[in-house]
């Protein structure tokens, strides 16, 4: 049973939270931490997470899949963009990604205090709340938003999370209340409340059907990525 | 009628909003911007927000009423606290107050770069809102939030103000939706559903049990203070 839950709904609100010796919790649902889960379930040996184009541009040789996006759509000279649907078995299976986007992959780089670094998703949040049930340490559940931006998906995610977890003591963190009223006011259809979020009008513009309902799916890809030695892998 | 509507759930999201040419309200509910209405409803000619106790102390002399606290109890030195009820008709009357807060102040002096900077709370939410559908301006509810982490008073009483804005244009900010959903799911019943913010088991733990209920009334204190060189008067 975990100690104590506390939610981040911004990397701007970052500084005012403690992360030594805590579990955080890295929440980009739409889509860089679902496109992780995918990738690391579908067979990728591990995925690195890089803040810039340019430093993901530097690994580019055949070891390695670089990924990624600018304004939602694929970063010019990339393998893949950034919808989880592209990172295929036959495409990823024994590779590594290296892996750029707008907000999530810069919160894994920023948690870097923390005692270990997870990575959340529909994808896996059974398997993730099971784990984190099974430690001791206080969770932070960290939402990248949309450039520092509080955003409806990340805070709704983090509410349902929340909801799953066991935590010994109670915190005095209004972002969990608000973020656990979120979604439970957001059932019993997760996806057509989402639809006025900002992204998903986002991605309606850009012609994107398809990721918001995916991305919404529980448990398709049980995996506990986790940040080591820069990398990302499935500890499960 | 108003152009577009948006929300800052924490000061420390301020940088990532524009606030020239736009009508930005300050709110603290608990109890900066409650008191503030009050003190101008029942008589003071002015407030005064400043950042420091030291700043505040400066004014030290008959003309001042300096006021404020810290922790949320009374400064020392000081010749009120921060609740509303302490501001009566016969004590506040003709007199300028000198006030500083562990949150609210500090919101009204980091918003300057707006075109006006107005105060809210639900003493006076329906004259605000007339007002502000009175005008072109775009708007930003700035909440002031605890220590700059986001509240669920602050979050509640921005959206509902925002559900009494009329908006020309409908703007791309989650924290709107979220505030709005957030008062929504408060209803019928705000006081009860907000027993369970931080703010209020912190009240309780000071033995107040009064400061909630009172500042949940709505248009007890009908004014519309604005901040003009250097002070907040209301232009009703």
């Amino acid at each position: 049973m975990s100690n104590q839950v506390e939610i981040i709904l911004s990397p701007l609100l970052l500084p005012i939270y403690e992360l030594t010796g805590k579990s955080v919790v890295v929440i980009d649902i739409l889509r860089a931490t679902s496109t992780i889960c995918a990738a690391l379930h579908n067979g990728a040996a591990s995925v690195i997470p890089v803040v810039s184009t340019e430093e993901a541009l530097s690994f580019s040789n055949k070891d390695y899949l670089i990924a990624g996006e600018r304004e939602g759509m694929k970063a010019p000279g990339f393998d893949f963009g950034n919808s989880p649907s592209e990172y295929a078995t036959d495409v990823v299976k024994g590779k590594t990604i290296v892996l750029t986007t707008t907000n999530g992959t810069k919160c894994i780089q920023a948690s870097k205090e923390a005692d270990e670094i997870l990575v959340g998703s529909f994808f896996n949040i059974t398997v993730l709340a099971d784990y984190l049930n099974n430690q001791n340490n206080d969770i932070i559940l960290f939402c990248s938003g949309w450039k520092d931006k509080v955003n409806l998906e990340d805070t709704a995610y983090a509410g349902c999370l929340a909801e799953l977890l066991n935590a010994k003591q109670q915190s005095d963190c209004d972002s969990l209340e608000l973020a656990r009223d979120l979604y439970r006011q957001s059932l019993p259809n997760t996806m057509e409340y989402l639809r006025k979020a900002s992204h998903a009008k986002r991605f309606s513009r850009l012609g994107n059907n398809e990721d918001l309902e995916l991305c919404l799916k529980h448990d398709i890809h049980p995996v506990i990525p986790k940040f080591n030695g820069g990398r990302l892998v499935d500890i499960l």
